[in-house]
This record gives structure tokens, sequence and C-alpha cells, in this order.
């Protein structure tokens, strides 16, 4: 791609182009590390500035002021694209320069489509998949090989399923989702009433709809709902081995990180961030824009949004041992803290009245 | 189903009939939200009381006191199952009338069968399904599309595999157990000698057994045991992403919510209850009836049945930045309340005897 | 085997043999509670010394220290190889008498193989296998049934795939190494720039790179690289349900056990020993040998190898509430306790005036 295209396509995020005229086509992204003189690179976090000295990048998108703070003679070395967040330049960039070639449509001959199922002409079937009947496959969607489509499972425009993807009968995906190899939507949610000590199995008549732009990592479940619909809204990001159980509902442009688990029936507002193997537990509400930091537990409706934690501090084995035993005793310590106190006050007022 | 019918069949449940005649058809389950005056629904739980008044269900199961406390209006609106336990006549009507298709028996043109497994002729094998030499699929078995079966592997009558489930060699299912996508049974434990710094691999020769009316989630997987069996027994339920370790024992009728680890040759007893993401160690036992709240660690045995739970509460970050700080620090702080009172109570002696 | 074979095979390990002269065969490895005469044992915990009186079998390999405490009347029952580390002798022994019947060389008429790509003859591709263009399957490679193997992926001699394993495009695969089913490698990474609250897609350019003779668990996911290779070094073992994200590194003869979380770019040495469902952040390094215990969350570099905890420890459900109370009140009583020092100070000096 011409840089000069590259700057008239991004140009409402670029502020002004500096430095050196820079290489005439910009063929790839890459790290300041690894990056060659027709590659595009950027400077997100200043405490990487050192790589911009040593780089071979021809192109680097940079923030005012850490390009106003360089040397002269690196200024001039390469083009520098002058923006307030040059991460999400690369990220434009990257999404233009790449070039996964997208399957060609049609059905491969070793997949297996129900004769009932309603695959659009321009959507791919790989081999193996397996398609049951009344499934409809819209426009431009991908399904990799071996994926498995139940009954009744709709796959809007676009959607992109890598290989290996099951998704059980009555689900619906929004347009232009992308699946990632291993996830399984639509299960059973975990439900089971109690008769005498034995389990009984509650039908899970739910299904799961996903919103649009939604991307689900590999080895992901979302469960069906056990009544009602378990709902995924539109641009939310969940990482791989993430367990949503039946009845949850996420909000618009949440991302989730790996191995997150969210129990049944807990709604999730919009742009709330949970990191990674955090728990939130089932029939709770969190605000939007709540921030839930590593391996954190929720276990009450968090109403004002913010930024939580909850895991105990690493420490060394021995230090810690002589800490989980004092934490355990901590009642204690609180009423020695009591008896202190009122001991001390009698003290002191007798001292007082000497 | 007749009203009528459905009382006579789940009589034994039910303590009497109240309110309306109500709808001579129910058709479905539902909640009290959305249930239609041909659906039936139930309150469990007394704080969803107020659905009562807006539901539009037909049929209503409730308790005795929850119906004696509604207004008499709201108790001639619609029929009412009064009983012990509504949740439980839910499971049993929803199973009543949950019409999942059960396919067809035979095998799919796509299935790919050793000619020295043993297929019952009631037993339907999906396409793609590969299943090794010497399996044994029973009667009314259900194997989903792109599973496999290892050699040898026996499915007892009745068990159902969703799409895309794996069983190695030598392992057996018993007859009614549900497995869903995903999961991995019978795969090698994790077991190594260490020859200096390296890992030497401890083959794995022992199988994996599970019992009658089990159901394991998606993408759990069990491990094949070092030398004897893994063992789950009869009416197990365990959710989804669930990691059960070689030569695990798990009781009857205990349950394992999502997310759950269980290291090596733990022997977990009957009825145990683990909520969702906790994690047992290895080589310790576990009393019958046992609970584990969400995400606890178990170190060491439990021989006295209980609710055990073991998770750092949630805080505003800036407030749990404070607490991190000081767990560590309690060592020193119950050092410091012991010089407290060894001074106080000096000072209490002089001054008592002052 | 000989039992004269197997002492002449191992004699490296054996220091001296004692006891009864042992059968002329070994044909098993086994536990000493389930071992019959002609099978092998071994004593490597002392604990279950116990089990040495009742076992029958044939040969016990045993430290001297564990032999020479032994009753007369035992050390005579039965042959003992004398060695330090039985455990080790066990693995060696066990891997020599393991039978799993290795798969023909071959492609099973059901498998899909891209006629771009290079499959020694040697290799076995099993049923319902997709293997893209541009693939290289090395000498005696094994690519278990349903498999998927994207374009240009590598997967050197040696390696063994069981079924339904999914490795993406451009990857590569060390000699030796066993993949269990449900592993996806190569899945993009979790990467998006944040534009006004919508998530921007960052395309997953770089590959994976796992070494040789590795071991990764069922259904474990390891993520493609965001611009440079996720690396694995040679012999690391995976266990199951493990999640690695892009640009880890994780060095030589490392095991992490099963359910831990690997955030991205965390650099883990060699020799790392990471027990089950802890959690490591990212951007981060961790020094070789370091070990790390269950469900711990490493939030930050560990320069010093050592054995690290972190964890809150279980406690009876009503005991817990109050610590959990407490700990979150820790500040308060940290400033009491700064309180009573300074006024018992403050009352000592004036006692101690008068």
């Amino acid at each position: 791609m011409l840089l000069t295209d590259l700057i008239a396509r991004f140009g409402a995020l670029i502020e002004s182009v500096e430095g050196a005229e820079g290489p005439k086509h910009v063929v790839r992204v890459n790290t300041l590390e690894a990056a060659a003189s027709d590659e595009f690179s950027f400077l997100a976090n200043p405490k990487y500035r050192n790589g911009l000295v040593a780089t071979r990048a021809g192109v680097v998108a940079i923030r005012r002021t850490d390009f106003d703070t360089l040397e002269q003679a690196a200024q001039t070395a390469r083009a520098f694209l002058i923006c307030r967040d040059p991460y999400l330049l690369f990220a434009r960039v990257a999404q233009t320069l790449d070039v996964q070639p997208r399957p060609q449509g049609g059905i491969a001959p070793g997949a297996v489509v129900d004769r009932d199922a309603h695959i659009d002409p321009t959507a791919s079937i790989a081999s193996g998949a397996v398609i049951d009947a009344g499934a409809k496959i819209g426009a431009n969607v991908v399904v990799g090989a071996l994926c498995t489509i139940g009954r009744d499972t709709v796959l809007e425009e676009g959607v992109w399923l890598y290989p290996r993807v099951s998704i059980y009968h009555g689900c619906r995906i929004g347009a232009r989702t992308i699946i990632h190899s291993g996830a399984v939507i639509g299960a059973d949610g975990f439900g089971y009433a109690n008769d005498a000590g034995r389990w009984i199995k509650i039908p899970q008549t739910g299904g799961v709809r996903i919103g649009e732009d939604c991307e689900i990592g590999a080895n992901t479940t979302i469960d069906r709902g056990a009544l009602q619909d378990t709902v995924i809204g539109n641009g939310v990001k969940l990482d791989n081995q993430i367990q949503i159980a039946h009845n949850v509902s996420i909000g618009d442009d949440s991302a989730l990180a790996g191995c997150v688990g969210v129990a049944g029936s807990a709604v999730i507002g919009k742009r709330v961030q949970i990191a990674g193997a955090a728990n939130i537990l089932g029939h709770l509400s969190i605000a939007d824009g709540t921030v839930i930091s590593v391996a954190s537990v929720v276990t009450s409706s968090i109403d004002k949004p913010g930024f939580y934690s909850g895991t105990w501090p690493l420490q060394a084995h021995e230090d810690w041992e002589k800490s989980a035993v004092l934490v355990r005793r901590l009642d204690k310590m609180r009423d020695e803290l009591r008896s202190l106190r009122t001991e001390l006050n009698a003290l002191k007022s007798t001292s007082g009245g000497q």
C-alpha cells in the first residue's frame, strides 16, 4: 500500500505527518524491534521509546509529545504519523494490510448439509462440517472444517467460524461475529432440581443469541438458557476458555479475558472489562463500565462503576504460611485490640485521675 | 398435555389443587414473566412473588405458605398446584413436556465405524463419527456428529453424546449418561518422573469409568488413570470446563459447577457440591455431603461435612491495595499486639501497685 | 520382558538387586496394592511402606533406606531393585513395557488432504483429518481422527496428535511432541484497540512455535502471537485446560498443571513449575526454577527463584465470613494499633515519670 494512500485513508486519525518522506510502500505492520524499512510500527507506551533509536521501520505512529522529545536526528530518520492514539492507528492499518485469504463460497464435497438447511450461495462450508435441518447460513459466512450447526440455528451475514466450532440447535449468531476453534455455543445450562439427594435435570429450552461484531475465543463455552435465552450483546469480545452459564446477559462492547467464569443469570453491563480468571457469581448485576481485575471473585451486585480487586497478594511460601494462619485469627486479633483499648482507656482515666 | 393428566402423573408431589380450573392443556413450561395461559410456571423463591400478580401462566406450582398469603383475587386467577418443592415439580413437568427429538437408530453414511466395533442396531451414529475396533455401543445410544470413540471403549444403554465428544480407548460410560460437545474423556493424566531436570513421561495405562445417569458438560476433561482407573460415580453432574485429573474418584450424586479443577488422586465423597472455579488438591479426601463455595481452594482433607469458603472479598481497588499490603504484615501486627499486651500488663501491675 | 534384560537395560539407575530371584518375566507395571507376581511396582513415598507387606508384586523398585528397614522376611519375599529414585526407574520401565500400538502409516480414505500439502509416507493421517495447503507432515507423525492442520503448518518427525486437535496456519510443532484431544494451537490472540468504546481487532499475524518433546493437554489453548510468535521451549509439559496467551514465552522443561492461565507476553523461564489454576499476568518475567503453588496469582516479575504462594486458606464458612469482613478493615486495625502504641508510650512516660 502506498504511504500516501494510507495517510489519505486514515487522515481522520492523523494530526500531521513529520520526518522523512518514508517508503513509497508499506507492506506490513511490525514491532519497532523487528520492523523493516517498508513496514509500519508504532510507539504507544513511552517506556518503549528506546526502541525508536534502533528501529528500521519506515513509518511510525506516535504521539505528539513523544515525537517532540526525540532528538532531531531521530525525528528525520523516518516518516512519523502524529496521532492521539498510535495503537488505534496501528490497529486500523494492520486490518487494512492483513491478507488472510477468505475461502471461496460453496459447499466442500466432504461437508454434510441437511437438505432442509438454507445455505446462501456466497457462504463457504468446509470439509467435514455438519449442518442440520432448518439452519440458515447467511451471505459470505465461513463455516470451517468439522464445525457442527444444530437445527434451526442462524448465522447472519459474514459470520466466520474457524474449524471445529459447535453450535447447538436454535441459536442465533449476529453479523460478522468470529468464533474460534473448540468453542461450544448452546450446550445445556447446568440446572437440576434435587429429589431426596438425586439430581433431576431441568430441560434447557432457551437458546443463545450473540450480537454483531463479537469475537468468541477458542474452547469458550456459552450455555443455552433454561427457559429464556442467554444473550451476548453487540461488539462483545470473549477470550479463550471462558464459561458463560445459562441466562447470562452481557452488554454491548464488554470484554472478558481468558478463563473467566460467569454463573447463571448474571447481568453484566455495557463496556465492562473483566480480567483473566475472574469469576462472577449468578443472579447479580454489574454496572456499565465496571472493571474487575485478574482472578477476583464478584459475589454481589456492583452498582457503582469502578475498578475492583480481590486476590491474595503473592508471597514467598514461608511468609504466606504465617499470613494464612493469622488471617484466620483476625477475629481474635480484633478482640485483643478491643481489650487493649478498654484496658488502656481505663488505665488512662485512672492515671489522669491521679 | 391435559392438566388433569399432569396432576394424575405427579400426584405424589402435589398436596392439593387450588384456584381456577385452569387450561385444559399445558403445552410448555416457562418463567412467570413470559408464560402464556397454556403454560406452566412456578414460584420457588418467595422474592419473585411479585411476578405472580402479572403472570399470565395458566398453572403455577407454589408452596402452601406462598399461596395462602396471596390476595384472594390472585388465588382464583389461575390453577395452583400446592407442593412442598415447586422447583422439583417444575423439573418433572418440564421433562415430561420436553420434545427434543431423539435421532433414529442407524449408522449415518459419513460415519467411520471399524468392522470390529459392536454397534447395537437401535443406536444412532451420526455423520463424521469415528469408532475404533472393539468399541461397544449399546442400545439406544446416540453418538453425535464428529465424535471419536477409542478402542474397546463401552457406551452402555441410552448414553447420549452431543457432537464432537472424544473418548479415548478403554473407557466405560454408564447407562443414560449425557456428554456435551468438546468433552474429552480418557486423555493421559499429567504424570512424569524427573531425570536431572527433564520430564520422563509415565505411560497412563488406567482408564476412566463413569457411572449411570451422569451429565458431563461442554469442554470438560476427565483424564485416564496412571495405573488404576479414574472413577466417576452414578448420578454425578459435572458442568462445563471442568478438569478431573488422573485417579480421582467422585462419589454418587455429587455436583461440580463450571471451571472446577480436581487434582490427581483426590477422593470426593457422595453428594458433595463444589461451586464454580473451586480447586481441589490431589491425594486428599472430602467427606460426603460437603459444600465448597466459589473459587475456594481445598488444600487438605475435609473429614467433617460442612460449608467451606476461602476467597478474598472483592474491594474497590484502592482499598484492596491497602489490605493486600497489610495482610503480608499480619505477623508484625500480631507481634505489636503482643508487645502492647506485655507492656500494658506491666503498666497495670505498676499502676495497680501504686 | 525378562527381569534380567530389564536390569541390564536400566543398570545405570540401579545400585543393586536384593531379595528373591523374582519372576522370569515382568509383563506390566502396577501399584503395590494391585500388582500380581509378574508385575513391577515401586515405593517412592515412605508413607506407603505398609503396602510392601501385602503386595504380590514380583519386583519392587525401592530406596536403600526403605529396603534396609524392612523385616527380613519381607526382604526376601520378592526381588528388589535398589535405586536412588524408584519413581524414575518406574517411569523408565513403564515406558519400556507400554504397548500402545502406533497406527500404520498412510492416509485414511476419509481424510481430506490438500494436494499442496506434503505428507511423509511414514506418517499416519486418520479418518476425517483435514490438512490445508502447504502443511508439512514429517516422518512417523500420527495425525488423529478429525484433526485440522492449517496452511503452511509444520509437524516435525514423530509428532503425535490425538483425535480432534486443531492447529491454525503458520505454526510449527517440534519433533516427538504429543498433543491431546481438543487442544487448539494458533487461534488469534486477544488484542484490540479501543475506539470511543468499541473494540477494534488487531490482526494476529505471528504464529506459534512449540519445541521438541513437549506434551500439550486436552482442551489446552495456545494463541498465535500478535506480530511475533508465541514460543514454547523444548520438553515443556502443559496439562489440560491451560490458556497461553499471545507472545508468551515458556522456557525448556517447564511444567504447568491444569487450568493455569498465562497472560500476554509473559516470559516464563526454564524448569519453572506452576501448580494448577495459578494465573500469571502479562508483560512480566519469572526466573528459571521458580515454583508457584496452586491457584496463586503472579502480578509482577519474579527475579529470585523460590516457592511462592498466595491463596486464601479454606475456612468453615462462618469463620470465613468474619475473616473476610476483617481483612477489609486491616487499615483500621493498623491505625488502632498505632494509636494504642502512641497512647501507651505516653502513659508509660507519664507513669515512668511519677
